[in-house]
């Protein structure tokens, strides 16, 4: 499978010139993840990194705590299946999978969890393990951008990469904003990298849900291109994390915990 | 419930200045739909048309054929709840609902429907009903984005209008991009608009997800901002879809079926 495929041939217009020229286009493949034989899910996805792309939504699911809860996994690739065997599969978790999570008090839940498995699985960080400047923040972000190929080439992937304070560790393209952070999810899990000290750093909006996956990973610090929704920011003052919006050369938005960022305390 | 929620003091970065901002963010709003009383599906959403959006959302599962086969239909906003009662619920839509669609002759569907409620929903137009030239739909794409202030605010939605040749209908925000379209869908089932003549214009890249929606409503025409994926296109041509992607002041691609575009013919 590739990333970017034939269009074949389209009608190009510009400024009332008319042409038919040959074009590439992004990829969608979908990925079934089927548990001890039973279909589970299907994802439509950017195919690459499949495996670790499962590894990560299982575990962000919380059917899986950790790479070791996998006795066996198998991923046929071109017909876009991956196949897991695991003694954690259970009633509880078919009946928990994407149920929504109601409190005794009130309809919604206080610190903003919209599912079950959310609040299962999500953690709080506590401490500080990684500080940013300013400056670190626009660098990271440039290095991520400047290096996402498939997101220039076809403007239709999210980019998403684990970073320490020196650089970007592992980077991961998807036409699905959440694919791309399970992928990163499952390369930790099967690595056995620590996330404490670590940064995410995603070229789209930070939705709760990714929000979620960020926390869920482990990681302190998220820094985004673009803006935050109320209740990832919600999620975020609870769960402990510092998010970082609006990421542009030069300009940025601290939206929680600014402890993390060194220089954020110097107002002028 | 508010489109629209403070963020309350943020951390602005620009330039070296640091300063203590209030700040408005986007409103991610988590709606259940239950059908005869059972939790179907929640789907986090900008809160507004959601009546319309559940009332889509089902008719593109399949659940529902017409707004005739919702009894009764019932919104908690605040709480984040819409009740449906219906006789067409069954088993069969409850084993049905996300499960990947498979053909006899390989794992992979060859017209690129990845769910079966996909393929048993999404209809191929034939015939012409409506036609634009290029000029129109810069002038469409135009009108779509100048009038969608959410988008503009907050930078943390996607606009999809229904149009005629003369411009926007009806115009929907949402921070899920399916949403927008699904509030569309419902509208259209409501009020028994005929769909065939129209157009949908969307902010967004084109995604399978989309064009199906968009196949789904009826419309034979969509012009998107962005990109389509191989897989949409794939689907528009099965489907007889015109797709006309990277819109942009002056230019556009024109990916399938152009003989809708009136002037795409005179290659130059």
């Amino acid at each position: 499978m590739k990333n970017i495929q034939q269009a074949g041939s389209i009608i190009r217009y510009c400024r009332g010139r008319i042409s038919r020229e040959d074009d590439t286009m992004v990829t969608e493949h979908p990925v079934t993840i089927k548990i001890n034989g039973e279909e589970f899910v299907t994802l439509v996805c950017t195919p690459e990194f499949i495996e670790d792309m499962a590894v990560g939504y299982l575990a962000s699911e919380g059917i899986i705590r950790g790479f070791q809860d996998i006795q066996h996994i198998w991923v046929q690739e071109d017909e876009g299946y991956v196949h897991i065997t695991t003694d954690r599969w259970s009633l509880l978790h078919r009946q928990l999978f994407a149920k929504r999570y109601i409190t005794s008090c009130c309809g919604a839940s206080r610190h903003g969890f919209v599912y079950v498995n959310d609040a299962r699985t999500a953690k709080s960080v506590s401490g500080i393990h990684v500080q940013l400047a300013f400056d670190d923040c626009f660098r990271l972000m440039n290095e991520v951008l400047t290096g996402a190929e498939l997101f220039h080439r076809t403007g239709g992937v999210h980019c998403a990469a684990l970073c320490n304070t020196e650089g970007v560790l592992i980077a991961r393209s998807d036409i699905g904003r959440h694919n791309a952070l399970d992928k990163i999810y499952g390369y930790c899990l099967r690595t056995g990298i620590d996330p404490a000290n670590k940064i995410i750093v995603f070229s789209g909006r930070i939705s709760s849900e990714i929000l979620l996956k960020s926390a869920k990973i482990g990681t302190e610090i998220i820094l985004s291109k673009s803006a935050p929704t109320g209740l990832a920011v919600e999620l975020a003052e609870h769960l402990g994390i510092t998010s970082v919006g609006f990421i542009r050369p030069g300009s940025c938005n601290v939206y929680t915990h600014p402890e993390r960022i060194t220089d954020s305390g110097q107002w002028k």
